[in-house]
């Protein structure tokens, strides 16, 4: 699951960002600048570890509130867990072990004198095995069952590569971690995520998505099987914007946790887990974003309107500032969340300003619109001016973010749309990526060795999900045997 | 600030809490068996860190909504800062380092192989020493402060000693780090979050406190003054329940922080930090309890009302159940967090077990209640069946859980008036604390050789705060030379 094809940034790009780079230009750099220029986050001076700036978090706050609701309304209760695991502990899932020991950070050391502990410490990069061990504690019974956890945390993973967002040492996130009595409640819980993890993408963010399984070779160490939901982003890249994990009793039988089922005999649970994190907040910047900057969906965007006073003199001033206060209590009164700009700068410097943070609409409010008790509305998609008038300003513009959120949504999937392809054969599926990116729907025999090949041949291309609705009854794209499932290729972050 | 006098427990007393210890018989076991018992924590296995389960997470997180919303409201944002320190970083303020050094875990070694880092990374105990060198960047001029930054995240201290809440090698906080261009405002910023800590303790947790500064020996390493605030438990023991501190230019020479002024010269910022943590879950079992469990004030309460449901057979229980589902609905829409407690158990055992997790209302609802159109209402302090008509019951309860929380405070309130006296001498004190705890009141001359005494002589009693308010005329009660200042005593956590 490597940012294959994608340029490496390197975190000494740490000056000053005069110009954002233009996206057709070098999507990369772009990415970067504007995340950089809109305040998101900085890489921290710690190799590989990101400090996030109050907008970038407060994005990542709107998405915490809104998945925290969803699973509080369906009985997910949050939980600490410690950020420190013993080795043992780590060392007792042997995939699990083996597909995150290469990431690992180790607490070796403590206290004044740095003496060496008896036994490392993982930093934890998820936390699976420390949970295990605790959880078990708590179930004695199916009446126990489900118990179904969460929590919000950082953890850490030894990444070599970085990319603000995408790829660092530490992110934020939610990881969830449940345990049930038989295996379809445990798959039901797995598709109920994912269900909330696409409605986080399109509902929230307005980044429409693909849904399904993912190939085993894309599978997390330790599952039987992953559910992924993928985006499109604007350089035609797929992005995994969540997985949610099925692991069957694989975790319940390394950490011994049972319950006595109802006919009184021992059993061992099935489990999930799942999560998603800071790497949305890049989704979002890459799904959406033009050569101005960001485009907030306004039910994630910090500042949903932001206010641009316009005036020559102190007299001028005062007049605007006065038709201003009378209206905008209209606005905290309607929950919109929004900023009068009286910065000391020009106003168009202000226009570019506001457009790159991509907040959706600004008002330019002027004398002249005092006297005619208006304001001028611009959103940051249509970019056209239209004279709004102040009386019921609150609900008009409460009405303006729900259609700039449906817009917005509507936009990337046209673009999703006009970027997915259909075809037959691996020289196809060759000569296409070497073009140009997208979705590739094609046909899979289900075998490893071709799920290999695609990547080698395909420059890094793999299977993003497959399709378990549709029946298939071609021919695999790789080695022309019957096919088994309906695949969707990318190359991806 | 050490857990003097306070018995050490065991992270082995790992076993299955039977009978909640009276709190008259032994305090010490009390606590631990309730927050076990009452499902807030645990130890997690892992020596020193402790596991926090959701019910005592969601004491947390309404503690965390309450003062996010303070904090944001007066223009502070937040951010996240790198977890791990580089051990130059952490060196460069060298009273800071003296006070923190004992107690910090070092990540040495990374990857598979565990290859040895070039230079250790410290686990963050506190993050003015990785904030320091990051917010500079975003300083340049007076117009870019103040700054105004918080987080929220764990933090890593390796104690020796240990207890649920109170002291772990792990705990849960939020720590602001504020930059300004004068030295008036930053210590405006110290004291508008003593004011904010003292309305959580007070106005969320009801716990009245004594506010005011610390004495040098008290102050946080590398703060020009400490501001605190101070709950007293109901064992006589003072706990310190938050502190803002005050550094002068301390942190910014150190990280050469600074700004252009007004008159375009170069200027050191000056700076503040402050914290309050999931300590404040352990001071809510501690100042509220008895010996029944938990006494929950509403506003963090994760239940604030219960409902047993009370039926002999199906036919009774079809019936209850159907009375309860006409109004319950009510509750939810007078915004009450409430729950039917439908489990497998005799009602007896229903009620301990909300005692125990301190519920402050529970309605008992049977078959005779359904055709009275009634329940049976018991608050967890008063403890007396009254009978209530299900007409109106949302705006009832909303009416009995706002009276409740202040009946909370008043006992405590009451609590801490019993429990504070005025003393003159150091043989008056340490006689008073021979015999029993509080809060004594006396006057001091304001050195630290005197101070030292106290501790000495008294067995571990400390200055806990100083009344700058109050004018002195009288003599310390150490060494008898005119006092600077009258001071509270007391023995502490």
């Amino acid at each position: 699951m490597g940012a294959k094809g994608v340029k490496q940034e390197t975190e000494e790009q740490q000056d000053f960002v005069k110009e954002v780079t233009k996206m057709s230009d070098d999507f990369d750099r772009w990415y970067t600048d504007v995340v950089r220029k809109a305040e998101l986050a900085d890489w921290s001076g710690v190799r590989g570890m990101m400090v996030v700036r109050p907008y970038g978090w407060a994005m990542w706050e709107a998405i915490m509130r809104a998945f925290d609701d969803m699973i509080k309304e369906s009985g997910h209760e949050n939980w600490a867990f410690p950020l420190l695991i013993p080795r043992e502990y780590l060392m007792k899932e042997a995939e699990h072990i083996e597909g995150f020991a290469p990431e690992v950070a180790w607490v070796t050391r403590a206290g004044g004198s740095m003496e060496e502990l008896e036994e490392p410490l993982a930093v934890r990069p998820t936390s699976e095995t420390i949970i295990g061990p605790l959880i078990k504690r708590y179930i004695q019974s199916h009446r126990d069952l489900p118990k179904l956890t969460n929590q919000w945390n950082s953890v850490v993973r030894w990444e070599m590569r970085s990319r603000l967002f995408l790829r660092s040492r530490e992110f934020w996130w939610q990881e969830g971690h449940t345990f049930h009595a038989s295996a379809d409640e445990a798959m039901q819980e797995a598709d109920l995520i994912l269900g909330y993890y696409r409605s986080i993408a399109e509902d929230w963010l307005a980044v429409p998505v693909l849904t399904g399984r993912k190939s085993p070779a894309e599978t997390f160490p330790g599952a039987v099987h992953t559910l992924t939901v993928e985006g499109l982003m604007r350089d035609g890249l797929a992005l995994q914007m969540g997985t949610s994990h099925y692991f069957g009793q694989n975790f319940a039988r390394a950490y011994d946790i049972s319950f006595s089922n109802r006919e009184n005999a021992r059993e061992l649970c099935y489990s999930t887990s799942w999560g998603i994190s800071t790497r949305l907040v890049g989704a979002l910047v890459m799904a959406h974003g033009d050569d101005s900057g960001l485009i907030m969906p306004p039910k994630i965007a910090p500042i949903q309107v932001v206010i641009v006073p316009i005036f020559r003199d102190d007299e001028s001033r005062t007049k605007v500032e006065r038709f201003i206060d009378t209206w905008s209590p209209n606005l905290r009164a309607a929950g919109i969340r929004h900023r009068v700009d009286w910065r000391d700068e020009r106003p168009g410097d202000k226009y570019a300003h506001w457009e790159l943070k991509g907040v959706p609409i600004r008002l330019n409010v002027g004398g002249r619109d005092a006297d005619a008790g208006q304001v001028e509305m611009v959103d940051r998609l249509a970019r056209q001016k239209v004279g709004v008038p102040i009386s019921g300003i609150g609900k008009r513009l409460a009405h303006e973010l729900d259609a700039f959120q449906k817009k917005l949504f509507d936009r990337a999937l046209n673009y999703q749309s006009d970027n997915t392809y259909q075809l037959e054969t691996l020289d196809q599926v060759v000569a296409h990526f070497r073009e140009r990116g997208g979705f590739v729907w094609t046909q899979w025999c289900g075998e490893g060795e071709e799920e290999a090949r695609i990547k080698t041949d395909a420059g890094g291309v793999t299977i993003r999900t497959i399709d378990e609705e549709t029946k298939v009854s071609g021919r695999c794209f790789v080695c022309g045997r019957p096919a088994k499932s309906r695949v969707a290729l990318a190359k991806a972050y």
